[in-house]
């Protein structure tokens, strides 16, 4: 029996350590969290998706991850008509892997509505696929957290304890192009082989140092190595005024630590708080010209609504 | 025959490269530059000193390190009546070694004045001694480049070519003890000594990679490395939002590269830029609410004025 209308929805993710060196085999530390992108989807005579920018068919222009899903899907089952309609609290092009949570909540969502019994695992790898058709290139640990949830090693996606706190993301409003920075850093690493090369082992080293901290509870300590890894991501150029604004007002209003996420150049910045420091941080990166937008780690990756 | 008059001068001094890893024994890049302290020597029936802070005789809390000279100086010789009258262009408190330049100028109009034929070597070194005795402990490099002049390595005192290019100084205007934050990176050091101490060995890399770039005049991979090292200073835990602000204005406006110069926690940065470009990269950093004080490097160390 097929269910009318099913809804899922999947979780935005950050970095908590680790971005940039991750290129490079070094181990960074992702953290999904409790931003959300629904998928609700209803059997009807056509392909309909519908989002914020508006309604298509299958457009790989303006609907490039859910038309790839829809194309996918239709290799396990047949879709002749269905309307998916998406609704997302994570900001696009953030570094906040909204195309991998309305990828993975497409695909959990049509999963289930056609009974094709993908396991999660498969999803995620569908997930990573279809980033990689639409992108270019695509590192597996957005969909890969998107799927599962919670705190994860990469590459070798040990869960880590999630932590009970808060995170406050501060939105730049700066649109920067991870394929550039990374193309950026790439070079730099190249003119100073001997000087980057080191920065990327204790970017690693950061990581595995803090992935005790994560099983003890121990936040203070974690946020003082996203501090260190703030620093050498400056160091790698991909740090900005914007960015560094966010970042230091939120230390000054008491949050554990504070750093970009993701590309950087602009975009998002994280800072790790207690809860009931929560708001005074989010003050302080409005206060400093960005948005803020409280939320928190989660252990729910995709889930049905 | 002694002159009724001596007049001299001693330049401040910057940081191009190494700060806080010179304490670790790793290579450091000290600049003088074209800031300057003028001590005028004038005979006259008892000790008198007078600067900007008022007219004492010898005074260890108002006029410390005069104070200090003329004790010292008097081993050598005996002074009975001396006039020394101050006048600095080097902000005191924010890292430009203005307290190393007052004490050469200090020495240098005394040695001058009574005719004791200290060399260059001894200058520096009473200068050291003094620092060390009004200060608790002090680097000797802030007096050897004050009384040398000129670029030079730390701790090797290789003399390197002197860039033809100007100095754009941003004071934030934020007091930061740099015995305080010496005492703080340490403490972060021994917290973590497998990320710390590479980073600090990464700190002299840059000064040793940056070497050959003043024999051929590379400026601009001059500044790059110094954007380099400053994120590992914000890694360090040294950086400030006023420092940031100032630091990355700086570059917007077309400077080489920017860093903060000794202990950070406030103080100054310096920004190496064109001399043609002074202008615009001095009003980003007002802009930015620091003062901006244009200046150069200089060879003129000690100098009879």
């Amino acid at each position: 029996m097929r269910n009318n209308m099913i809804s899922c929805s999947a979780p935005g993710k950050i970095y908590l350590f680790g971005e940039h060196a991750v290129v490079y085999g070094e181990t960074a530390i992702g953290c999904a969290i409790e931003l959300r992108t629904r998928v609700r989807v209803e059997l009807c005579d056509s392909i309909i998706i519908q989002s914020e920018i508006g309604r298509t068919g299958i457009d790989f222009e303006k609907h490039p991850y859910i038309s790839a899903v829809v194309e996918k899907m239709s290799e396990i089952v047949p879709i002749d008509g269905v309307h998916l309609k998406v609704n997302s609290e994570i900001p696009v092009g953030s570094g906040l892997s909204s195309s991998a949570a309305v990828t993975i909540a497409s695909i959990g969502a049509l999963n289930k509505m056609f009974g094709c019994g993908l396991s999660l695992e498969e999803i995620a790898k569908m997930g990573h696929e279809i980033e990689i058709q639409v992108q270019g290139a695509a590192s597996p640990t957005d969909t890969y957290v998107s799927t599962f949830g919670g705190v994860v090693t990469i590459p070798d996606r040990k869960k880590l304890k999630t932590p009970d706190c808060g995170i406050v993301i501060g939105d730049t409003g700066v649109f920067a192009s991870t394929k550039e920075l990374v193309a950026n850093v790439r070079k730099l690493r190249e003119s100073y082989p001997h000087l980057i090369e080191p920065l990327m082992i204790v970017i690693g080293g950061i990581s595995k140092t803090a992935e005790p901290f994560f099983q003890t509870g121990d936040y203070s300590s974690i946020g003082k190595l996203m501090n260190v890894n703030q620093g050498l991501l400056d160091a790698l150029g991909v740090n900005t005024l914007e960015l560094s604004k966010l970042i230091y007002s939120s230390r000054g209003a008491g949050a554990f630590g504070s750093k970009s996420t993701g590309g950087g150049g602009g975009g998002c910045m994280v800072a790790l708080a207690a809860s009931d420091k929560c708001t005074q941080v989010a003050e302080a990166i409005t206060g400093a010209g960005g948005k803020a937008i409280v939320t928190k780690p989660t252990e729910q990756g995709l889930r049905l609504e």
